[in-house]
Formats: structure tokens, sequence, C-alpha cells
């Protein structure tokens, strides 16, 4: 393992759990303070987009902010005949790091409101709406991701994630996961954020069917990759 | 058709797709999850900017991130003479496709909420208050585009645009509609965002008279189109 | 007159009228959706933020979108010995068109939602804490607007302008009217915004304190201006 | 005492102090108009984010725009070798303004709203969550700060630092104080954002030890430095 990956890994692990632990805490103390759900959702989902676009500036020149291993995934099938083509084993180490580093920041989250650590969610959420929604949330966060890459405007990815995000906490009806490491380390706590693990797979799975969709989309639209972003700006999705 | 029409049409079918579901989606969560009817609006706006911002973004390149007719309108009027024209054919079906996208938008959000789908508002919106609203809304909304693209700044429109709408939502009495093609789509939603057919045809035409007032408006303060904007920022009105 | 100082004055007028009918309307609306003091203020607070960054935005390139006759006599004075200089009637033209934008921006306001039009507030705002408020919010205003000029940085005016009064409706016991013009206009609406004629006096006194001493610090911290601002960037107040 | 030294210190106090004054002053309003805890901490966190990005983005090319202890503590340690060198005694004078325009901050907000100034709080805030939480919040400040200095972006500080600090409010524990400074200026308010002077120290120790892991962080995952940040950008940390 070079010193870059080793970078990346640790950049990804703690940008990962930085981002759980923003969703989970301000979770809990929405929960806290208010008996208004909308209000508790909106502190969410306010919360989330700042938080986000903030850890993608952060991150983003250590290895491309990716936080999802959707993102990887699509990051590195678009990327292999490219120069910014990376290993099968890196992208599989990268995306262990994600995992890892979600579960982390539920702990994190929990240890700083002083709830029980990494113990399991009884929140389920199934039901095809919030398959659908699972489905929506995640095509579309590919379709912006992979659309600022393909056209050299990755500068804009921060915020544009953020409110992405933030947006789709509330036109979705599963309050818009949309990523699977987030998702199982959300599994590890039983405050508001949390989703019980019998829920977990079929999130993950319509998440994967709408990334797949918001992928191919994006590279419809936009068939031929524009030049690289400038040098300063993060490349969050090689073209 | 060719390829580049193609991707346009894509483009814009999606893009308003979207900005409609945003908008009915929000709407649905807010309204089941408080009875406080600011709370409610303070989070369809907020969300309608966010998202609206983050698809102008990502579907500016392909065609200019229109979603609206008279946007698209003001576009062709106003780019006849220049490099950037195309057929009144392309206008043509690029209105068609905002206005399919639009329909789609709202049967999208009504499906992730487990809501009848394509059914026709009932909540009429009426009276010279509102319609005075909608031309304020729409003047204002082609006033900042049309001068963003005259002035060579329309990278700035992104988050422009999300947040003149988000504004609009609150200080004019009719929740800022300022979109046709939007007004046609939330026509068949039961839900909060909905406005009964009935009441469509006057908003539209208040839209139009306000779209022709902040137009010429802008051409007048702006009688002479700056440089082109650089490259990689959405040509989103032709000057 | 020259063809670029009528711009300048329909720019400012229109620009002014937008902010005040922004202020006014976003009041009205929140007062009649909500009880919540806090709730209502929010909503007026971040209106307003976004309506003020996007005016800015548009208006700027046509003369400045000062919308603030403070800034404009900031501008007149400290460009006196610069290439940006202009007549002192120039500046006075400026100052009466923001006057009576502001008072159509009211009426426009009340207009749209069915309310009495240009009639006189009964809301007095006095006593020794407010005026300190519009003080502080005025003498940061100044404060922000003048470094930037000064440091070649007005591109950031239009964000930075906003979030400086969106902040200041909440840290100021005054709720930051921090402009003579919109005070003036926001006499003649009975709504939420409203101030009683008979305050504004004090108001608009203490906003000239405040604006003297936000120029002068800004002076003394950057004594030497810098290079001109980029060409595409808002000339809003002279070096 | 060079007059770049003097510009430096009074652009530290009066930013310093404004900040205090947006942290104090927002929470007696948002105190006032709503019984609503979710509601109080949500304004008081956003009219933060405003207002701090609004300050760095004044106050930077004076000198950094620090308003921080830590801040320059770590700019200072980690720019000894570098051209951005300064002495000992200019970081001791820095960080004096700092603590002096905190308090001054705290007593302008309380002499707006008419509150007793510069009195003790009694608001205590104690407990190993709390602690953690400030180290948390710390960590992800300078992490935040020194990676965008270390990689040249610099100019993304402003809207960064206010959107990590505006989170930080609500995914940790204590509300992120994450500044010895402000933590000093408020523990001489009776008032929402007070802090007992007896809790100050705890929180302050935890403060330290947060800055110490964020800065190791950061230079790990970025230990050379990149190019100087444009000209026109803030130096916020020297490298």
């Amino acid at each position: 393992m070079t010193a870059t990956v080793g970078r990346r890994l640790a950049a990804e692990f703690t940008g990962t759990g930085l981002l759980v632990a923003v969703v989970v805490g301000s979770g809990i103390a929405a929960t806290s303070l208010t008996t208004d759900a909308a209000l508790r959702l909106l502190v969410n989902s306010l919360v989330t987009a700042m938080g986000l676009a903030v850890l993608i500036l952060t991150f983003a020149p250590a290895g491309g902010a990716h936080f999802n291993p959707l993102v990887t995934a699509a990051d590195w099938v678009l990327g292999r005949r490219t120069h910014h083509r990376y290993s099968l084993g890196e992208a599989a180490a990268v995306i262990c790091a994600q995992v890892a580093g979600a579960i982390g920041g539920a702990a994190l989250a929990d240890a700083m409101f002083g709830q029980a650590v990494l113990s399991p969610s009884r929140t389920g959420r199934t039901g095809p709406p919030l398959l659908l929604s699972e489905v929506v949330a995640t095509a579309g966060l590919l379709l912006v991701i992979v659309t600022l890459s393909r056209t050299g405007r990755t500068k804009h990815a921060p915020w544009a994630v953020g409110a992405w995000i933030g947006a789709a906490y509330w036109f979705t009806a599963s309050t818009s996961f949309a990523n699977p490491a987030v998702t199982i380390g959300r599994t590890l706590t039983t405050t508001y954020a949390g989703i019980a693990p019998g829920s977990a797979p079929a999130f993950i799975a319509a998440q994967a069917v709408g990334a797949t969709f918001g992928t191919l989309l994006a590279v419809t639209i936009h068939p031929v990759t524009s030049a690289p972003a400038p040098a300063d700006t993060p490349a969050q999705l090689a073209g």
C-alpha cells in the first residue's frame, strides 16, 4: 500500500465517519429539542447539507471524497480506460474504509450524546414507496456527480451534492439515504436516524438500481468527456 | 433529430420532471409532518431553491437548463440573430419536453409517497392578487436570467435562480409558480402543491405577461450584449 | 441625462423596489401563516437574504446595485479622486431613485397581498437599544462593502451582503433596517415590516452614524486601495 | 508595532467581537420570540453560519481572519519555516486582541438588547459528552482550515468554516463552541449563549486537544504543502 493510497483510505474513513456523525448527531439533537416532526427533519436535512458540502471540500484533494460505495463503483467503472484508473483492489479497500468509517461515525455521535453505542436500530423502513424513493434519490445523486465530472465542473460538486441530498430528504418518502455505507452505519444507532438491519438490504439494492440508472442517464446525455477539471478542483469522478 | 437535440430534449424532460418532483414531493412531506402552515411553506421553498439550483447546474451543459417555456421563448427570440440561434421547431420540441417532464414529475412524486397518480387538483388559486403575484414573480425571474446572460455572467444562474424562486414563494401571494410547464404538471396532483386545472390558464397568462415585461426591462437596462460567457458556464440565454 | 445614467437610475429604482417588496411581502405571508414570532422572523430574514443577493447580482453591472443612500454616499465620497468619480447631481438622482423605488416596492407588496396601499405604519420602533442596533448593523454593512471594494473582491458582495443583513435581522434588537431608503418605504405599510413615520428619523440618523463609523473603520484597516476588480464583477464601491 | 500589525490586531479584535455579538445577540432574540428549543437553536446556528462566513470574507485580507486562538496557534506553528512566519509576540498579541474582542462583543450584544452587560453566566455546561463534543467540533474545524490551506484552496474557507460551525451546533452535544476566545466572551453574558465561568476551563482544554488532533490529521493526510493560494484569496493558514 503506497502512501497515497493510505492517505486516500484515511480520508474516506474520516470523511464518511464525520458524515454519519453529522446525520445521526443532528437527528438526536433535533429529537430532543422539539416535538414538531417537520422541524426535526428540517434541522436534519439542513445540517446534513452543510456538513456534507464541507466534508467534500475538505477531503476531495486526498482522493475524491466519495464517502459512498456506489460513487466509488461508478468512478472505477467509468475511469477504467482513462489515466484516472486504479485497481479493483484499491476500489474495494476504499469501500471497506467507507463502511468502517460509517460505523465509527454512528458510534461517535451516540457517544457524544451519551446514547447506547453500536446498538442495532429497531426503526423498520419498508415498502414500495420507500424503495422507489431510494431509487430516485440515488439516481439523481449519480446523475449530478457523473455529469459534473464529465463536463469538467467538479468544482461545483461540494455544494451541489450537499443541496441535492438536503432536498432529497424532503421530496422522497425515504428521507434519501442514497448511500450503502451510510445505510450500514445507520443500522447501528437506536436514535432518530436509525434503520433496522432487516430493512437495510432492500434499501441498498434499491440504491444500486438507482445508481446504475443515474449513471447511464448521465453518460447518455454527455457521451463525450470534457477536458479534465482544473488542478485545484476535486476529481470526484474520472471520466 | 440530431444527437445533440435529442440530448437537449432528454435533459429538459428529466430536469423539469425532477423539479416538479421536488416541488410536489416536499409539499407532501411537509404537510404530513407539521400543522404549522409557515413551516410547511418554509420547507417547500428552501427545498425548491436547493433542488432547482442543483438541477440547473447539472443540466445546463446539455442545452441551457431552461425547464420553463417562457425562458425558452425568451431565449429563442433574443437569440435569433446570434450564433446561438436554433429553429422554431426545436424550441417547440423543448417546450413539449418540459411539459411532458412536468407531468411525469408530478406522477413520480405522488408515486413515491403512495398518493393517487395523475389525479386533477381541486385547489383553486384565483383572484387579482394572485395574478399580480405571478406577473411580478415571472418578471423578476426573466429579469434575472436575461440580465445574467446579457452581462456574460450565466455562471451565477444556478444559485441566483434558486434563490429568486425560493424568495418568491414568500414575497408573492401566489407562492410563485412562474412557469407554465410546472403549472401544468401541478394541475395533476391532489396534494399541497396542486392547482386546479381551471385556475391554470389565468396563471399561465399572467406568467406570460410578466415574462414579457421582465425581458423588456432587462433588454432596456442592458441594450448591448456582453462578451459570451466562458466555455465552462451554462449558456442559459443567448444574447 | 445620458443613457448610462438613465439605466443606472432604472436599475436602482427597480432593485430597491423589489428589495422592499421582498421584505414587506414575506413579512405579510409569514404573519398570515404562523403565530410563532421566531418562525415569522426566520422566514423574513432568510427570504431577505436570498432576495437581496439575487438583486445585487442582477443589478450590479448597471451601476453598482447600491439600493441604499448611505452606500451611494460612501461610494461618492471615496470615489471622488478616482476614475470612478461621478457628479454630486448623479449621486442625488440615484438616492431619489432609491427612495422612490422603496415606496413603490412597499405599495407593490401590499397590492400583491390585497392590503391597503401606501397607508402609514403605526408600528413604533423607538428606544436606545434599537438605535444602537441600527448603528451596529449599518456600521457592519458598510464595513463589509467598503472592505470588499478596497480589496478588489466585490465579486463576493452579493452573497456576503445578503448574509450580513440576514444575520443582522437576528443579532440586533431592531431587526436591522440599515438603509434610509428602505426605512422610508417601510413607513408606508401597515403590515409586519412597517415602521411608524415618527420612528423613522431617529432610525435614519442612527444609520448615518453607523455608516460613517463603518466606512472609517474599513478605510483605516485598508488604507491602500487594491487593484480594481476584474471586469465581470460589480464595482459596488469605488476605491 | 508596525502599521500592518496594528491593522491585523484591529481586524482580529473587531471580527471576533462581531462574531460573539452575532452568537449572543441571535440567542437573545430567538429566546425572546419562541418557546420551541429547536427553533431557537436553528436560528442561532444559521445566523452564526451566515455571520461567520461574512466576517471571514471581510477580515481575511487584513491578516487571516482567525478569530480563534487555536487557529492562530496552528498557523504560527505550521508557518514557522515558511515565508508566512511571524514572531511569537505577534501571535500572542493577536490572541489577546481576539479575547478582548470577544468580551467586547458579548457586551455589545447585551447592550443592544438592553440586558445586563458583562455579568457572568450561570449556565453550567459540564460532563464527558460535552467535552467529547468540543474535541470533535474543534478537531473538525482545524481539519477543514488546515486542509484548505495546505491544498491552496483558502478561497473556500469563509463559507466552509461557516457551514462547519453551523452544522456542529447540531451534531455535537455542546453546540460547538470550538474557540477559546469565544468561550471566554460567552462567560460574560447571562443569556442563552452563555457558559458559566467554572465550565470554561474544561471546554478550552477539550478544544485544545481537538485542535491538536485535527491539525495532526490534516498534516498527515496532506504532508506536502501545495502552491500558495492566489493573491486575491485569504491566507488563512500558512503552510
